[in-house]
C-alpha cells in the first residue's frame, strides 16, 4: 500500500480514532501519524502502544504541518474543534471525520473548513461499548462497513483518497447521502442504543420482595443491554444530532412492540407467535459480524 | 458424586433437557439416563453424542420404570405431558421441570401428579438462542443460577434431591416462591426477549430509498437482538404463562424509554445524559456471565 498522506493528524485517539491511527501505521498509509488529544494519559497510552508516532495537546500547532486531519472527537465537539484547527492549517488540508450522525455534521464541517481544503464525511460502523485509547485495536475495521457521505460540495479526488484510507485499513466502503445515512443509522444503531439504555434503566433500583433484579440477569439480558455500557455523553450527542430520524425510529419500534403486546393482552396465541416468528426470521437472516 | 437417581427420564432432549441429561451422565448422578422425545432425529442426535443411555418415543412406557422425571418439553406441553406420564409411573416417582415461568405451571404439575409422587419446580437460567439436541452442552449449567420454586405442598426430601441434582451439574441453587420467580424473570428475561423481537420486527422489510436496513446492522444491533433468534413457539408459551407480570414489566420499560424519548424531544441535553448515565451505571455493575 502506498503512502496516502505524508503526515496525518488524528484528532481524538479514543476507540475509533486510536484504532484508525494504529491501523494506518500498521498499513503504512501515512508517513507520520500524529495524535491530538486533551487527556495526557490517553495520549500516553496511544503513544506507548505505538498507535501514533507522536502526540500533541495543542490543536493550532498540531494542525500546522499536516496534510490531512481525521476528527475522532465526540460528535458534539467536531465542528468547534475544526474551527480551532483551521487557524493554522495549511491550504489544501483534507478534513474528514468518523461521526455517527452526518446530516448536520457534514455541512457544519464544510462551513468550518471553507477556504481551507476539502471535507469528506465518513462513518465506520465498528463501534464497541469500550472506549479510550486502551480499547483501540488496529483490526477494528477489518471487513466492517465504512460509509462515506459525500455532498454536492465534495471534492472527488479527496473522496477517493478517503476511500483509499478506509479500504487500506480493511473496511468495505459505501457512499450514501448524509440524510440517507442518518435515516438508516437511526434504526440499526441509534434506536437499539436507546432501547438498551431503557432496558437497563427499567431494572434500576427495582426489587421483588427482598430480591434485587440486578442479581438475576443472565446472558440474555446482558447481551441485549451490552451497548448500554457505551459512554452517555457520546450517545446524548448522537441522539440530538439525529433527533428527527430517531424519533421516527422510536415510533416504528413502539408500533412493533405494541403489536406483540396487543396479541399478549388479547390472548391471541396465533397472532403472538406470528409476530415473534416474523421477527425471528429477520434476525436469523442477518449476516453475523463478530 | 453419589448416584441420586437409579434411573432418570428426561422428557424432551432439546437444549436444556439434553444439556441436563449430558451433565447428569458426565457427573454420574444417575444410574441410567433415558431420553424421551417426539423427533427421532433429535433423539438420535442425543444418543449419538452420548447425552443419554437410551431413548424412547412412548411416554407411557418410558415412565414405567424410572425413579424421577425431568420435564424438558416446551412450557405449554409440560402439564399435558405429565398427565400422560402418570398413567404408568411408579408410586413415588419424583417429577421436576425446567420451565421458564412457574406460577401457573407448578400448581398444574402438582395437580397432574397428585397421588403419584413429589413435584419440585426448577428453572435453570442458562438459555441460549440455539435449540435442539445438537445445541446441548454438558457444561451449560456450570456457575449458572438454577431457581427452585417450592410451594407449601413441596416434599422437603424431594426438594433436597433436586437441589443436589442441580448442584451436581455445577449450578448455584436458590429457592424462590413461584410468583416471586415470575415477577423477577418477567423483567430480566421475558421482557428483553419481547424487546429483542420488536427491535428485529421494526426493521422488517424496511428500506431507506433503495437501501434495505438489514444490510446495515452492525454488532450493536446484532447483540441487542441476539435472543430474537429463540424459538417463537417457546416464547409465545412463556409470555402467556407470565402475562400479568410481563404486562407490568412492559409498562416499566415503556416508562424508562419514555423518559429518554421525552428528554430527546424537549432538547433536554442534561436530562438525556442523566438518564443514559443512570442506565449505563446499572449495566456496568452487572456481573458478566459468559
Amino acid at each position: 500500500m502506498s503512502v496516502l498522506f505524508p503526515r496525518l493528524l488524528v484528532a481524538g485517539v479514543g476507540l475509533v480514532g486510536g484504532s484508525l491511527a494504529a491501523a494506518v501505521r500498521r498499513a503504512k498509509l501515512a508517513g507520520e501519524v500524529v495524535g491530538l488529544g486533551r487527556s495526557q494519559e490517553n495520549l500516553d497510552t496511544a503513544l506507548a502502544r505505538g498507535h501514533v508516532d507522536r502526540v500533541s495537546r495543542d490543536p493550532e500547532t498540531a494542525a500546522a504541518d499536516v496534510d490531512a486531519i481525521v476528527l475522532g472527537a465526540p460528535l458534539g465537539e467536531c465542528a468547534p474543534l475544526a474551527a480551532r484547527l483551521r487557524a493554522r492549517a495549511r491550504p489544501g488540508t483534507l478534513l474528514t471525520d468518523v461521526g455517527s450522525a452526518k446530516a448536520r455534521l457534514v455541512p457544519a464541517l464544510e462551513d468550518a473548513w471553507r477556504g481551507v481544503g476539502p471535507v469528506v464525511g465518513a462513518h465506520p460502523i465498528a463501534g464497541r461499548e469500550d472506549s479510550g485509547a486502551k480499547a483501540a485495536d488496529p483490526k477494528l475495521f477489518e471487513n466492517r462497513l465504512c460509509i462515506l457521505t459525500p455532498t454536492t460540495a465534495t471534492d472527488r479526488a479527496a473522496l477517493a483518497r478517503v476511500r483509499a484510507l478506509w479500504e487500506g485499513v480493511g473496511a468495505r466502503v459505501e457512499e450514501l447521502a448524509p440524510d440517507v445515512h442518518d435515516e438508516i443509522l437511526a434504526r440499526v444503531s441509534h434506536l437499539p442504543h436507546l432501547v438498551a439504555y431503557a432496558l437497563s434503566a427499567a431494572i434500576r433500583g427495582r426489587s421483588v420482595g427482598s430480591h434485587a433484579l440486578v442479581d438475576y440477569t443472565g446472558t440474555g439480558f446482558q447481551d441485549t443491554t451490552r451497548i448500554a455500557k457505551s459512554p452517555p455523553a457520546m450517545w446524548r450527542d448522537i441522539a440530538f444530532a439525529n433527533a428527527s430520524a430517531l424519533g421516527a425510529a422510536l415510533g416504528e419500534f413502539r408500533a412493533a412492540l405494541g403489536r406483540i403486546e396487543a396479541a399478549l393482552a388479547a390472548g391471541d396465541a396465533a397472532g403472538l407467535e406470528a409476530a415473534l416468528a416474523e421477527a425471528q426470521a429477520v434476525r436469523l437472516a442477518l449476516k453475523e459480524e463478530r
